[in-house]
């Protein structure tokens, strides 16, 4: 029997620490290849390039692992990586380990997830690992069973269609277990700082801070994370809003 | 009673066609500004500027028209407009015309859904106008009804929370009306072009063509389109899999 296939990319970089750690946990259950951006993406989503031609570069080949870097977004990490990297459709593909957590609205945002996203677009069971560790070197140690157990789990099971997780880690060494969640939808806050450069002209930086839509509700994925616990959340492509149809089927053709 | 406030971005760039066509369609119902990217930046989904810093510049100021243009992401341009530019909260934000549709898995890649999402998430009732004509003199001419209805209803009946409008328009000067859609989940294919430089090395064009998940689904925006027909999609921004849940639960964590 072939061993799995698992696809891995990320948006920190095909050289961050949390794409090698997590390489290093799944490799004793399939044959990893990494195509990763050359260099960090945070907050790509699902971007892809359009305007320029994207380059290819391969990094490493040993058995059972294959590392490429490219030019491009997360998410044309995915699409080259199925066009000209495997020769066969992977068993899985997952993003991370990001180095700052992806829960609640920031699965919008999020590079990790727009990988995560392409691979459930392509029809593969796709699973999105983040910590709220945003240091480039946070020991990722203490994740190591929960991803081991997951991608066991998914990899015998599959997922539903059209439908993949996100899962995060709060900023501690040991957990409260996992929680299934749904995604927290709150507010980013306080989003530029503007400077003046030595010239006199004004410029942005994009920073700010996230302030929970519903803190005190145990179901959201941001309640998890704050209260110790593995936040899982499946997340659908179907972004379509069924509940709403009827209203404004009124409001706007009536 | 003062004017609406009207705020309008998109992927294609502050002087693209379809943006300044879409003010000058909706200047009847509010005071508009245009923030938007310096150049085309489709396919930058809800990508945002981390790495880099973003300026901002004004390009003009007129009674009830102001036009800025941003060095950053369709996404960028909403968050700096409510921090830099509106003194105070839009009634709703517009992304488009867009040069090419959205339609479809398409609202996961697009930058003007990017800025409609971003509307969205910042509480205001959010639409994006997209047509299936690409080309930048397209004559947008024959959709001016449809989006001047559509606003002034969006801007007397609000929408739903958490849920945004992506409108789509089909090649051709006469629709059969408009229908309420669900998102077609459908495939992109042969995603990639290959080249080879001057100097010998491969490099790859984002390019292919999509294939309908649904073809014949008459609920389907893409069906919509293909049949002359304006799609109107409500997308939500809460992406949980809620149906999936319970079955993952037994799954990851039994």
């Amino acid at each position: 029997m072939n061993r799995p296939l698992i696809l891995i990319s990320n948006d920190d970089g095909y050289d961050a620490k949390g794409i090698n750690d997590l390489a290093e946990m799944v490799r004793p259950y399939g044959d990893v290849v990494i195509v990763a951006p050359e260099g960090g993406r945070s907050g790509s989503a699902m971007a892809m390039t359009s305007a320029e031609p994207v380059r290819l570069r391969k990094i490493k080949e040993e058995p059972g692992l294959q590392v490429y870097a490219c030019t491009g977004t997360p998410c044309d990490c995915v699409k080259i990586a199925f066009h000209s990297v495997l020769t066969s459709p992977p068993d899985l593909v997952l993003g991370g380990i990001n180095h700052g957590d992806n829960a609640a609205i920031n699965v919008h945002y999020s590079g990790t997830m727009g990988v995560v996203l392409e691979g459930c677009l392509k029809h593969i069971p796709s699973i999105g690992f983040s910590s709220c560790k945003r240091d480039p070197n946070a020991d990722f140690s203490a994740l190591r069973p929960y991803i081991q157990k997951i991608v066991q789990r998914v990899l015998a099971d599959g997922l539903p269609p059209q439908v993949c997780l996100n899962v995060n880690f709060p900023v501690r060494e040991e957990f409260n277990g996992m929680r299934m969640c749904r995604m927290d939808v709150g507010n980013w806050l306080k989003e530029w700082e503007e400077r003046t450069d030595p010239r006199g002209r004004q410029y942005f930086w994009l920073t700010g801070y996230y302030e929970a839509g519903q803190p005190d509700d145990d179901s959201t994925d941001r309640w998890a994370l704050d209260h110790g616990y593995v936040a899982i959340t499946p997340v659908q492509l179907d972004m379509t809003a069924y509940s709403a149809m009827e209203g404004l089927k009124t409001s706007l053709m009536g």
